[in-house]
């Protein structure tokens, strides 16, 4: 299963010129790369859409450090939820905001329920869980 | 420009054979009709990030039709904006709620501007604009 | 269960004065109006994210109608799904295309396999499967 | 403009009720919290939809480490756009593949630049660009 496959594909020449222009500005070197990229993102997309599925998540938070005992708050959180939660990373953005993206591991369901408490928490202005599948997801 | 080329795409065994399962499943009949869908996708999300880009737009709204003179009220919307608006589909969901799916046509900035004029109107409950490119957006 | 409330919302002057010119902006009568449309996208998304829950669905597709038996195929496709598909609706874009907005009804994933066959079918460019929740899904 | 204010929203009983089983199962102590964080995902929208609009990414990427100079690579990239990259977090996911979450700051045209910049290079299999709007970006 470790091999490499080419197939042939058909398309009309107008759609293949508007494709080759926009994969030069996105910085692709070839078609190819940038079809299996096509390919690897509906595959997780599917993937996804199923709350079973395992996947991994960058759970993306802007919140305000003067709120009372955020940063404690949210360690607490992570380690209540220990086998979801591998790691995280903080930026300060100014005087008052922080970034924090803290990265969790399950399925997607179990993902979603760490996600919303971590969002719902007073001091969390904004915040966005943002799934990603794994390459492990995609073997079948 | 009206041809039609063939190209060469190698990928790992273990991606292809995850993507034709994948296809089968969604009622594809061929890889490239499937490979093209997702090009074509990606254009039109390309094109759709442009403000000033021209499209069509699907903006389905599910409203009360007991709300006063809603019905009237989203034909005089509709009449003032005429340019835009090229059709309507109305559905009967239950005794009190109708989905209207109107279509657009126009630049997308143009579009979400009647577009949310639309889904702000009271008694309209729930909506979304839908937008569409058409082929000619993807003529280059 | 047919009444309405009324319940005070404390938020910062700043986030405050920001909504009220986005509101103002997107062509709202009042705060309230704005409020209650925020909170049944919500909801509509919440139920959407299970595959069993009942939606309602427009999927707008572009094809090509020189496309062999093309609207035949469709007609065909519509009437072999006879309980989900309610309705629809076909718009001329240029010579070569059309754009046709299929209203499905049924479970979510019913419809996206039912969409997911349209979207498919040789002939069709673009396509893409809106869900909308109808009020019924708000009830609890 | 640091002060608070309380606004009235009134609502169908039905509505209130469904939004209140919502956010106590999201984790909400209180619905001004829940509908403030409502607001502000609604204002960030608005706002990421600007292509000269100031943001804060996080692009998650999956990659495989075996890939030729991989992390060099990434981290050339990173410097080239030094003014953009703030921080960067990397997650051992298998022993083939890696997680790296690369935290960009700037304009949302320029974030989606280099992020599309780095999504497209060989090596990197799936990868998403999580636009977030800080604080300072709701500022008025």
């Amino acid at each position: 299963m470790g091999g490499v496959e080419r197939i042939g594909v058909s398309l009309e020449t107008k759609l293949l010129s508007a494709f080759d222009k926009l994969i030069a500005k996105q910085g692709y070197q070839s078609r190819s790369e940038a079809i299996r990229d096509l390919i690897r993102r509906q595959l997780s997309e599917q993937r996804l859409s199923n709350p079973d599925a395992r996947a991994v998540a960058a759970v993306c938070i802007v919140y305000d450090h003067h709120a009372t005992r955020m940063a404690e708050k949210l360690i607490d959180l992570q380690h209540s939820h220990i086998l979801q939660v591998i790691s995280s990373l903080h930026v300060h953005l100014d005087e008052h905001d922080c970034l924090e993206v803290i990265v969790l591991r399950g399925q997607v369901k179990q993902i979603n329920k760490v996600g919303e408490n971590i969002l719902s928490m007073k001091g969390v202005k904004l915040g966005r869980i943002n799934l990603v599948a794994t390459e492990a997801i995609l073997d079948t």
